[in-house]
Protein backbone atom coordinates (compact mmCIF):
# COMPACT_ATOMS: atom_id res chain seq x y z
CA UNK A 1 0.00 0.00 0.00
CA UNK A 2 1.12 3.58 -0.70
CA UNK A 3 1.86 5.79 2.65
CA UNK A 4 -2.00 7.56 1.92
CA UNK A 5 -3.58 4.29 2.33
CA UNK A 6 -0.95 3.38 5.32
CA UNK A 7 -2.35 6.73 6.71
CA UNK A 8 -5.77 5.50 6.25
CA UNK A 9 -6.03 2.52 7.80
CA UNK A 10 -4.21 3.69 10.81
CA UNK A 11 -6.07 7.05 11.29
CA UNK A 12 -2.23 8.81 11.49
CA UNK A 13 -1.71 11.68 9.21
CA UNK A 14 1.08 11.79 6.43
CA UNK A 15 3.17 13.87 8.17
CA UNK A 16 2.71 12.49 11.38
CA UNK A 17 3.74 8.71 9.35
CA UNK A 18 7.09 10.83 7.88
CA UNK A 19 7.94 11.87 11.04
CA UNK A 20 8.15 8.25 12.59
CA UNK A 21 9.82 7.22 9.59
CA UNK A 22 12.61 9.79 10.11
CA UNK A 23 13.09 8.75 13.89
CA UNK A 24 13.24 5.58 13.35
CA UNK A 25 9.76 4.90 14.79
CA UNK A 26 8.46 3.02 11.77
CA UNK A 27 10.79 0.80 9.10
CA UNK A 28 11.31 1.80 5.81
CA UNK A 29 8.41 0.75 3.27
CA UNK A 30 9.69 -1.03 0.08
CA UNK A 31 11.09 1.58 -2.71
CA UNK A 32 9.35 1.11 -5.68
CA UNK A 33 11.28 4.40 -6.85
CA UNK A 34 13.09 7.86 -5.83
CA UNK A 35 9.92 8.68 -4.21
CA UNK A 36 7.35 6.13 -3.48
CA UNK A 37 7.87 3.26 -1.58
CA UNK A 38 5.05 0.21 -0.44
CA UNK A 39 3.65 -0.41 2.92
CA UNK A 40 2.58 -3.84 4.29
CA UNK A 41 0.38 -4.91 7.56
CA UNK A 42 4.07 -4.85 9.53
CA UNK A 43 3.69 -1.04 9.07
CA UNK A 44 -0.09 -1.08 10.09
CA UNK A 45 1.04 -3.35 13.37
CA UNK A 46 3.75 -1.11 14.30
CA UNK A 47 2.13 2.40 13.80
CA UNK A 48 -0.52 1.12 16.15
CA UNK A 49 1.85 0.04 18.37
CA UNK A 50 3.73 3.54 18.58
CA UNK A 51 0.04 5.14 18.82
CA UNK A 52 -0.44 2.70 22.17
CA UNK A 53 2.45 3.46 23.67
CA UNK A 54 2.38 7.20 23.09
CA UNK A 55 -0.91 8.29 23.64
CA UNK A 56 -1.75 5.02 26.39
CA UNK A 57 1.50 4.69 27.77
CA UNK A 58 2.69 8.74 27.67
CA UNK A 59 6.13 7.74 26.48
CA UNK A 60 8.26 9.98 24.63
CA UNK A 61 9.49 9.40 21.44
CA UNK A 62 12.87 8.45 22.35
CA UNK A 63 11.75 5.84 24.61
CA UNK A 64 9.61 4.56 21.77
CA UNK A 65 12.26 4.45 19.77
CA UNK A 66 13.95 1.86 22.36
CA UNK A 67 11.19 0.01 23.01
CA UNK A 68 10.86 -0.43 18.73
CA UNK A 69 14.78 -1.33 18.95
CA UNK A 70 14.63 -4.00 21.74
CA UNK A 71 11.27 -5.69 19.51
CA UNK A 72 13.35 -5.76 16.62
CA UNK A 73 16.37 -7.35 18.35
CA UNK A 74 14.81 -9.20 20.93
CA UNK A 75 17.18 -10.74 23.87
CA UNK A 76 17.94 -14.33 23.45
CA UNK A 77 16.88 -15.90 26.42
CA UNK A 78 13.49 -15.84 28.12
CA UNK A 79 15.55 -15.51 31.18
CA UNK A 80 16.67 -11.45 30.24
CA UNK A 81 13.43 -10.83 28.54
CA UNK A 82 11.82 -9.07 31.66
CA UNK A 83 15.33 -7.61 32.55
CA UNK A 84 14.69 -5.80 28.98
CA UNK A 85 10.78 -4.84 29.47
CA UNK A 86 11.42 -3.39 32.56
CA UNK A 87 14.90 -1.35 31.72
CA UNK A 88 12.29 0.16 28.80
CA UNK A 89 9.64 0.85 31.02
CA UNK A 90 11.67 2.88 33.75
CA UNK A 91 10.74 6.45 32.11
CA UNK A 92 6.60 4.59 32.24
CA UNK A 93 7.17 4.06 35.90
CA UNK A 94 9.68 6.47 36.93
CA UNK A 95 8.02 10.37 36.51
CA UNK A 96 6.28 10.37 39.90
CA UNK A 97 9.16 9.00 41.74
CA UNK A 98 11.19 12.58 41.76
CA UNK A 99 14.75 12.18 40.48
CA UNK A 100 16.41 9.07 40.45
CA UNK A 101 19.52 11.06 41.46
CA UNK A 102 17.92 11.04 44.78
CA UNK A 103 18.77 7.97 45.57
CA UNK A 104 17.56 4.79 47.30
CA UNK A 105 17.02 5.03 51.41
CA UNK A 106 19.35 1.77 53.16
CA UNK A 107 15.70 1.15 54.62
CA UNK A 108 14.23 1.14 51.39
CA UNK A 109 17.65 -1.14 49.72
CA UNK A 110 16.47 -3.25 53.30
CA UNK A 111 12.93 -3.81 52.63
CA UNK A 112 13.31 -4.46 49.03
CA UNK A 113 15.87 -7.48 49.73
CA UNK A 114 13.23 -8.69 52.80
CA UNK A 115 10.73 -9.60 49.98
CA UNK A 116 12.96 -12.05 48.55
CA UNK A 117 13.93 -9.08 45.27
CA UNK A 118 16.91 -9.01 43.27
CA UNK A 119 19.10 -6.00 45.16
CA UNK A 120 18.30 -3.05 43.79
CA UNK A 121 21.45 -2.89 41.88
CA UNK A 122 20.82 -5.72 39.95
CA UNK A 123 16.97 -5.38 38.55
CA UNK A 124 15.04 -2.48 36.44
CA UNK A 125 11.87 -3.11 39.13
CA UNK A 126 13.95 -3.74 42.46
CA UNK A 127 15.62 -0.23 42.34
CA UNK A 128 12.07 0.78 40.71
CA UNK A 129 10.29 -0.07 44.16
CA UNK A 130 13.13 0.85 46.17
CA UNK A 131 12.90 4.34 43.99
CA UNK A 132 8.71 3.90 45.48
CA UNK A 133 9.78 3.42 48.47
CA UNK A 134 12.22 6.08 49.26
CA UNK A 135 9.78 8.75 47.79
CA UNK A 136 6.85 7.48 49.74
CA UNK A 137 9.12 7.61 52.91
CA UNK A 138 10.54 10.92 52.46
CA UNK A 139 7.34 12.27 51.71
CA UNK A 140 5.80 11.37 55.66
CA UNK A 141 4.43 8.39 54.63
CA UNK A 142 6.32 5.26 55.48
CA UNK A 143 5.29 1.99 54.56
CA UNK A 144 5.26 -0.81 56.69
CA UNK A 145 6.92 -4.26 56.57
CA UNK A 146 3.09 -5.84 57.20
CA UNK A 147 1.73 -3.81 54.55
CA UNK A 148 4.27 -4.37 52.10
CA UNK A 149 4.25 -7.88 52.45
CA UNK A 150 0.60 -7.81 52.26
CA UNK A 151 0.72 -6.14 49.07
CA UNK A 152 3.59 -8.02 47.62
CA UNK A 153 1.52 -11.21 48.00
CA UNK A 154 -1.51 -9.60 46.11
CA UNK A 155 0.69 -8.71 43.60
CA UNK A 156 2.41 -11.57 42.93
CA UNK A 157 -1.35 -13.28 42.21
CA UNK A 158 -1.36 -10.02 39.61
CA UNK A 159 2.34 -11.26 38.00
CA UNK A 160 0.78 -14.97 37.59
CA UNK A 161 -1.73 -13.96 35.23
CA UNK A 162 0.71 -12.13 33.21
CA UNK A 163 3.79 -14.51 33.47
CA UNK A 164 0.92 -17.04 32.18
CA UNK A 165 0.30 -14.62 29.40
CA UNK A 166 3.23 -13.64 28.33
CA UNK A 167 5.33 -17.00 28.51
CA UNK A 168 2.58 -18.34 26.14
CA UNK A 169 3.92 -15.97 23.32
CA UNK A 170 6.03 -18.25 21.04
CA UNK A 171 8.97 -15.85 20.08
CA UNK A 172 11.05 -13.39 22.21
CA UNK A 173 9.16 -10.81 19.89
CA UNK A 174 6.35 -11.81 21.11
CA UNK A 175 7.09 -12.23 24.87
CA UNK A 176 8.99 -8.84 24.93
CA UNK A 177 5.59 -7.03 23.22
CA UNK A 178 3.65 -8.64 25.76
CA UNK A 179 5.89 -7.39 28.97
CA UNK A 180 6.61 -3.96 27.30
CA UNK A 181 2.55 -3.02 26.21
CA UNK A 182 0.81 -5.59 28.00
CA UNK A 183 2.01 -3.42 31.53
CA UNK A 184 1.71 0.11 29.83
CA UNK A 185 -1.83 -1.01 29.25
CA UNK A 186 -2.93 -2.88 31.97
CA UNK A 187 -1.32 -0.86 34.66
CA UNK A 188 -4.45 1.75 34.52
CA UNK A 189 -6.81 -1.04 35.24
CA UNK A 190 -4.84 -2.34 38.30
CA UNK A 191 -4.75 0.95 39.71
CA UNK A 192 -8.72 1.12 38.78
CA UNK A 193 -9.10 -1.98 40.57
CA UNK A 194 -7.79 -0.47 43.26
CA UNK A 195 -9.75 2.59 43.55
CA UNK A 196 -12.81 0.24 42.75
CA UNK A 197 -11.64 -2.54 46.03
CA UNK A 198 -11.57 0.63 48.56
CA UNK A 199 -14.72 1.71 47.12
CA UNK A 200 -16.29 -1.52 47.80
CA UNK A 201 -14.72 -2.40 51.10
CA UNK A 202 -15.73 0.96 52.57
CA UNK A 203 -19.11 0.22 51.61
CA UNK A 204 -19.58 -3.18 53.25
CA UNK A 205 -18.03 -1.79 56.34
CA UNK A 206 -20.10 1.24 56.96
CA UNK A 207 -23.11 -0.60 55.76
CA UNK A 208 -25.91 1.46 53.96
CA UNK A 209 -25.71 3.92 56.76
CA UNK A 210 -22.70 6.42 56.00
CA UNK A 211 -21.37 6.47 59.26
CA UNK A 212 -20.57 9.85 60.80
CA UNK A 213 -17.25 10.87 61.94
CA UNK A 214 -16.25 11.06 65.58
CA UNK B 1 7.34 32.06 62.68
CA UNK B 2 7.82 34.65 59.47
CA UNK B 3 7.78 33.27 56.10
CA UNK B 4 11.74 33.27 55.71
CA UNK B 5 11.72 30.59 58.99
CA UNK B 6 8.49 28.81 56.28
CA UNK B 7 11.17 28.91 54.09
CA UNK B 8 13.94 27.39 56.11
CA UNK B 9 11.54 24.38 57.68
CA UNK B 10 9.93 23.51 54.68
CA UNK B 11 13.55 24.26 52.10
CA UNK B 12 10.64 26.00 49.45
CA UNK B 13 11.74 29.21 48.49
CA UNK B 14 9.78 32.80 49.65
CA UNK B 15 8.84 33.49 46.17
CA UNK B 16 6.98 29.92 45.97
CA UNK B 17 5.51 30.52 49.13
CA UNK B 18 4.27 33.63 48.25
CA UNK B 19 2.67 31.92 44.96
CA UNK B 20 0.96 29.22 46.94
CA UNK B 21 -0.51 32.07 49.43
CA UNK B 22 -1.79 33.88 46.20
CA UNK B 23 -2.86 30.90 44.84
CA UNK B 24 -4.72 29.67 47.69
CA UNK B 25 -2.90 26.46 47.97
CA UNK B 26 -1.61 28.07 51.63
CA UNK B 27 -3.75 29.40 53.95
CA UNK B 28 -2.73 32.87 55.29
CA UNK B 29 -1.14 33.47 57.95
CA UNK B 30 -2.25 35.51 61.41
CA UNK B 31 -1.40 39.25 59.97
CA UNK B 32 1.07 41.51 62.31
CA UNK B 33 0.97 44.32 60.33
CA UNK B 34 0.09 45.76 56.56
CA UNK B 35 3.30 43.79 55.51
CA UNK B 36 4.11 40.84 58.12
CA UNK B 37 2.41 37.78 58.76
CA UNK B 38 3.19 34.88 61.34
CA UNK B 39 2.81 31.31 60.40
CA UNK B 40 2.95 28.30 62.07
CA UNK B 41 2.79 24.19 62.13
CA UNK B 42 0.14 24.23 60.80
CA UNK B 43 1.76 25.91 57.33
CA UNK B 44 4.83 23.73 57.56
CA UNK B 45 2.33 20.47 57.21
CA UNK B 46 0.62 21.98 54.41
CA UNK B 47 3.30 23.54 52.54
CA UNK B 48 4.52 19.34 52.74
CA UNK B 49 1.20 18.18 51.35
CA UNK B 50 1.34 20.55 48.63
CA UNK B 51 5.15 19.60 47.33
CA UNK B 52 3.64 15.87 47.88
CA UNK B 53 1.27 16.27 45.34
CA UNK B 54 2.91 18.22 43.21
CA UNK B 55 6.13 16.59 43.01
CA UNK B 56 5.56 12.56 43.48
CA UNK B 57 1.74 12.72 42.62
CA UNK B 58 2.14 15.25 39.23
CA UNK B 59 -0.91 16.79 40.08
CA UNK B 60 -1.90 20.19 38.41
CA UNK B 61 -1.83 23.17 40.44
CA UNK B 62 -5.47 23.19 39.73
CA UNK B 63 -6.10 19.93 41.16
CA UNK B 64 -3.99 20.68 44.16
CA UNK B 65 -6.07 23.71 44.76
CA UNK B 66 -9.34 20.67 45.19
CA UNK B 67 -7.84 18.69 47.33
CA UNK B 68 -7.22 21.35 49.35
CA UNK B 69 -10.26 22.66 49.04
CA UNK B 70 -11.56 19.02 49.96
CA UNK B 71 -9.68 18.79 53.34
CA UNK B 72 -10.71 22.01 54.13
CA UNK B 73 -14.03 21.13 53.64
CA UNK B 74 -14.53 17.27 54.27
CA UNK B 75 -17.55 15.06 53.69
CA UNK B 76 -19.27 14.61 56.78
CA UNK B 77 -19.70 11.09 56.44
CA UNK B 78 -17.47 8.45 55.77
CA UNK B 79 -19.69 7.36 53.46
CA UNK B 80 -19.00 9.96 50.70
CA UNK B 81 -15.01 10.00 51.63
CA UNK B 82 -13.57 8.02 48.89
CA UNK B 83 -15.98 9.33 46.61
CA UNK B 84 -14.80 12.72 47.23
CA UNK B 85 -10.80 11.61 47.44
CA UNK B 86 -11.53 9.41 43.99
CA UNK B 87 -13.01 12.37 42.51
CA UNK B 88 -9.88 14.85 42.99
CA UNK B 89 -7.91 11.74 41.86
CA UNK B 90 -9.16 11.61 38.44
CA UNK B 91 -6.64 13.72 36.68
CA UNK B 92 -3.55 12.01 38.55
CA UNK B 93 -5.32 8.72 37.19
CA UNK B 94 -6.46 9.81 33.95
CA UNK B 95 -3.66 11.31 31.89
CA UNK B 96 -2.58 7.42 30.40
CA UNK B 97 -6.21 6.91 29.42
CA UNK B 98 -7.23 8.77 26.50
CA UNK B 99 -9.64 12.02 26.45
CA UNK B 100 -12.56 10.41 29.30
CA UNK B 101 -14.57 12.31 25.69
CA UNK B 102 -13.63 8.86 24.18
CA UNK B 103 -16.70 7.16 26.16
CA UNK B 104 -16.56 3.82 27.69
CA UNK B 105 -17.18 0.70 25.48
CA UNK B 106 -20.64 -0.93 26.26
CA UNK B 107 -18.17 -3.99 27.26
CA UNK B 108 -16.25 -2.45 29.84
CA UNK B 109 -19.13 -1.43 31.20
CA UNK B 110 -20.55 -4.60 31.62
CA UNK B 111 -17.26 -5.88 33.00
CA UNK B 112 -17.39 -3.57 35.79
CA UNK B 113 -21.20 -4.32 36.32
CA UNK B 114 -19.88 -8.26 36.59
CA UNK B 115 -17.27 -7.11 39.39
CA UNK B 116 -20.01 -6.06 41.38
CA UNK B 117 -18.85 -2.73 41.23
CA UNK B 118 -20.94 0.64 41.15
CA UNK B 119 -22.24 1.51 37.71
CA UNK B 120 -19.64 3.66 35.89
CA UNK B 121 -22.18 6.44 35.69
CA UNK B 122 -22.02 6.75 39.96
CA UNK B 123 -18.39 6.03 41.08
CA UNK B 124 -15.41 8.12 39.79
CA UNK B 125 -13.56 4.94 40.58
CA UNK B 126 -16.08 2.69 38.38
CA UNK B 127 -15.85 5.18 35.78
CA UNK B 128 -11.51 4.65 35.91
CA UNK B 129 -12.11 1.54 35.21
CA UNK B 130 -14.20 1.85 32.83
CA UNK B 131 -11.72 4.60 30.84
CA UNK B 132 -8.75 1.74 31.54
CA UNK B 133 -10.69 -1.02 30.09
CA UNK B 134 -11.89 0.62 26.69
CA UNK B 135 -8.36 2.32 26.22
CA UNK B 136 -6.75 -1.70 26.14
CA UNK B 137 -9.30 -2.70 24.28
CA UNK B 138 -8.93 -0.06 22.08
CA UNK B 139 -5.28 -0.53 21.37
CA UNK B 140 -5.81 -4.47 21.10
CA UNK B 141 -5.35 -5.88 24.48
CA UNK B 142 -8.55 -6.82 25.54
CA UNK B 143 -9.03 -7.88 29.10
CA UNK B 144 -10.46 -11.71 29.36
CA UNK B 145 -13.25 -11.71 32.62
CA UNK B 146 -11.29 -14.71 34.27
CA UNK B 147 -8.18 -12.41 34.53
CA UNK B 148 -10.22 -9.37 35.26
CA UNK B 149 -11.68 -11.19 38.36
CA UNK B 150 -8.35 -12.68 39.21
CA UNK B 151 -6.40 -9.03 39.37
CA UNK B 152 -9.70 -7.53 41.41
CA UNK B 153 -9.62 -10.18 43.62
CA UNK B 154 -5.79 -9.57 44.19
CA UNK B 155 -6.77 -5.92 44.47
CA UNK B 156 -9.09 -6.53 47.10
CA UNK B 157 -6.36 -7.87 49.34
CA UNK B 158 -4.02 -4.54 48.76
CA UNK B 159 -7.20 -2.24 49.33
CA UNK B 160 -8.12 -4.00 52.79
CA UNK B 161 -4.67 -2.69 53.84
CA UNK B 162 -5.45 0.96 52.30
CA UNK B 163 -9.12 1.00 54.16
CA UNK B 164 -8.04 -0.38 57.92
CA UNK B 165 -5.00 2.21 57.73
CA UNK B 166 -7.93 5.52 56.15
CA UNK B 167 -10.71 4.46 58.48
CA UNK B 168 -8.01 4.44 61.48
CA UNK B 169 -8.12 8.33 61.44
CA UNK B 170 -10.09 9.75 63.57
CA UNK B 171 -11.46 12.69 61.64
CA UNK B 172 -12.53 13.40 58.39
CA UNK B 173 -9.95 15.19 57.54
CA UNK B 174 -7.17 12.49 58.27
CA UNK B 175 -8.98 9.70 56.69
CA UNK B 176 -9.61 12.28 53.74
CA UNK B 177 -5.50 13.07 53.33
CA UNK B 178 -5.12 9.34 53.87
CA UNK B 179 -7.53 8.70 50.91
CA UNK B 180 -5.69 10.72 48.18
CA UNK B 181 -2.42 11.18 49.59
CA UNK B 182 -1.98 7.65 50.42
CA UNK B 183 -3.33 6.57 46.88
CA UNK B 184 -1.12 9.10 44.76
CA UNK B 185 2.27 7.94 47.20
CA UNK B 186 1.90 4.73 46.88
CA UNK B 187 -0.08 3.55 43.50
CA UNK B 188 3.92 3.35 42.23
CA UNK B 189 4.90 0.96 44.96
CA UNK B 190 1.68 -1.26 43.62
CA UNK B 191 3.24 -1.04 40.35
CA UNK B 192 7.00 -1.62 41.65
CA UNK B 193 6.14 -4.72 43.12
CA UNK B 194 3.70 -5.84 40.01
CA UNK B 195 6.99 -5.79 38.09
CA UNK B 196 9.21 -7.24 40.71
CA UNK B 197 6.58 -10.30 40.94
CA UNK B 198 6.53 -10.45 37.50
CA UNK B 199 10.48 -10.81 37.68
CA UNK B 200 10.28 -13.67 40.51
CA UNK B 201 7.87 -16.04 38.82
CA UNK B 202 9.52 -15.64 35.75
CA UNK B 203 13.05 -16.85 37.35
CA UNK B 204 11.34 -19.49 39.17
CA UNK B 205 9.24 -20.85 36.10
CA UNK B 206 12.47 -20.99 34.29
CA UNK B 207 15.13 -21.96 36.80
CA UNK B 208 18.45 -20.56 36.75
CA UNK B 209 18.70 -22.08 33.16
CA UNK B 210 17.16 -18.85 31.14
CA UNK B 211 15.30 -20.96 28.60
CA UNK B 212 15.73 -20.24 24.78
CA UNK B 213 12.98 -19.68 22.77
CA UNK B 214 11.26 -22.06 20.56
Amino acid sequence: MRISQLADATGVGIPTLKYYLREGLLHAGEAESATRASYDASHVERVRLVRTLIDVGRLSIERVREVVAALEHPPATRHELLGTAHDVLRAHDQPRLGSPADGIAPAAVGQVAALGAPPCADSPAARQLGLALTAASAAGWPISDHTLETWAGAMRTVAGQDIDAALAGTSSADALRYAIVGNVLTDPVIIALRRVAQEQLSAEMLGGTGGQFR
